[in-house]
């Protein structure tokens, strides 16, 4: 039991790095091709969907603390893990972030792929766009990994990384898309940069992950564990 | 029974307000990088799959009139559900678009993405093109649904995402691709601008949607559900 | 049994129109935005996803004579079947190369995507792309379809069609990719326009697909059935 | 039994062969339209998926040397196993690019997609970018495949498939994107050009993979199979 919380939070912290060495060092403005959206958002997608395909058995593969935070509303994970995913989440995402910038050309790191507001958008309509996409990711998580569901749900990793994809393929033109306020917090630690919206980027997705979780798990789908039985 | 109804029609609703935001959203002219008919039409796809997986337990998904139409032909669900469903709709259209117009530069909002006849296309092309593309999307609906079927279908909710995908893979050049009346109706309605080819986008979904259902739900899979047993 | 035949001939026909009328119309040199060879080719292979899991369960959706052939020569289905089923792709190819003609300008149609060598590409090259593709895409359709395997094969609409997509991303560059004689043969007899090395268009996939099944059905996993068990 | 031993030989050969034929193809410099980094990331993931799909079960298609010595790493296949395999793979990149060689013209063939460092990458970034990227698809390639897992694992073949266009996403930018000896070594041999960071591309994929095998096989999923039981 100790030994497979032990396992949840090195993978959780693991995975963290990955995603975020990732997502980034494919989302930079490469001269040799600058990247698309589309291409950017398959980055994003396919790597939640693979880690999710990983460490999912073990740890959940949350990699965004607007997802434990979920669990935790919907009373499905303890206050001490979700404290500990948060805290290992934000450490992986500055590692992950740490780890990209040190193997990068300075000229083409540049701001770290950091998030912020496009021009033309202010913080209150980036908080609308950060909260629907949010919204609609979560729900696709809990509805795809819902183990109370008999009907085939087929790959459960492939639908949950899709859907960030399909969440990047709108708002990167608005915010660079968050989604997860780790990713957004790593490389502005790196960078020591926090834009005067960063608190869009916390807001936002964990807003947005909470109105899913209530719905989902108090409305849709109420479910009564015991204290023993939530992880 | 009543509360799940209730459920159904709210998520239907919801779903439908999402699926409008996303899409428009995504399809607009950004002048950061326009997107391509590839971009865009993996964005229709996805918002779709995630959807299906998100609510499709709760109410099936059907964020499109002609796609209700079709179940209702098939005598798959009531007539009381249909006209809601088709309600709900139709305001979630209008919503998804209302709320994506505020939250969007006035010169990138542009037209909202409305759906029109392409420079060289007339009418009764689209028609054509219209009919086929719902034709075979509402196919591969019902058929990746069907409980009876009892090989492998894996993961429905991707297959009939990429299904949409597919279509407007070749139906932007033809008509910007609608394949359903709430997508057309919804930014037709906040621009207050309806083209005079826009009962194209009704009567081409749901005649090639209604002829999908004929043909599964009577000619090769002929079922009789009695009343209480239809949704 | 006689019912479910004729249904069986009936799908093919129609599925090879709407195969045949979606790629072609997604590959044209549209003027408004070219399409990349990652887009054609994802509407190659996302068009027989979708119609293997639309029809799959009916008639096969071979859609291809070349893999017709590869079914009898693995002797899974009879000569009637066979031969029905080859002359019904060619009918319905050329169907849907006639309707797509007619509902598209005639500047953007231009030579209706028809296969032909592209330049730098000799006869004998592009015979060795073409079968070694085919090869590749008719192991991968007996190996997702095979109901002796128990382990999870997932969806195998998806893997067959993005397995038609690999092979474009490759085959585009050489031949325009055919993998299927009934996809060249359409848009020529509507153009009236056979190239010289039309006959690789014919002899690459079939050769490729019947070496495929051959390997699949008599080396790898010999299956006896008698001739009431076949289709 | 040793004929089942054969096949799988064979079938590790034939699919390097084909690996290699269609990746190398697919990201040539084309002059018609240069491939994007999306399209040689989906041709490279797509061809991993429809060969795990195709010839997965017969061999487990690991065309990789790195894949392979991390099953034996995990203890999962033999010794004899383990040094065919890496001869057959290393024998089919060398056959594969040598036929992509002979049918592609000269001027598009070029280098044969040698891996490289990109301008502005070092020996020591190149190698911590190609370890984390085989790390994470090796630990979804282990997951993926487990028989142990009794949850749904989905499309398996796919989910592998989408982890190599992934890192590809990224790794492209770095080195080219090695991920597998094999895929380093054919072109290399047919061209008579080993850059002086070849050794990168065997080190950093064979280190990464073995730690996914020791940190799955050991410390998260430790299993005891007798001699008798592994392949």
């Amino acid at each position: 039991m100790c030994a497979r919380f032990t396992q949840a939070l090195a993978c959780e912290f693991v995975a963290t790095v990955i995603f975020i060495f990732i997502v980034l060092g494919s989302a930079f403005k490469w001269p040799l091709q600058l990247p698309s959206v589309l291409q950017i958002s398959m980055a994003f997608g396919l790597t939640i969907g693979t880690l999710v395909q990983a460490f999912g058995h073990v740890s959940g593969t949350h990699v965004n603390p607007a997802v434990t935070i979920a669990y935790f509303v919907g009373n499905q994970i303890s206050i001490v893990r979700s404290v500990l995913y948060v805290v290992l989440q934000l450490l992986g995402a500055i590692t992950g972030a740490g780890i990209i910038y040190s193997v990068t050309p300075k000229d083409v790191r540049h701001t770290l792929a950091l998030n912020d507001l496009t021009y033309g958008t202010n913080p209150g309509e980036a908080l609308v766009v950060e909260i629907i996409l949010t919204f609609s990711v979560v729900m696709c998580i809990f509805s795809a990994t819902d183990k109370r569901r008999t009907e085939s749900r087929g790959n459960a990793a492939l639908s949950i990384g899709l859907a960030v994809t399909m969440a990047h393929l709108i708002g990167i033109y608005y915010t660079g898309c968050s989604l997860n306020p780790a990713r957004s917090f790593g490389p502005a630690v790196i960078m020591g940069k926090f834009s005067g919206a960063h608190w869009v980027f916390w807001l936002g997705p964990i807003f947005g992950a909470s109105v899913a979780s209530v719905v989902y798990n108090y409305l849709l789908y109420p479910q009564k564990l015991s204290i023993g039985e939530r992880l």
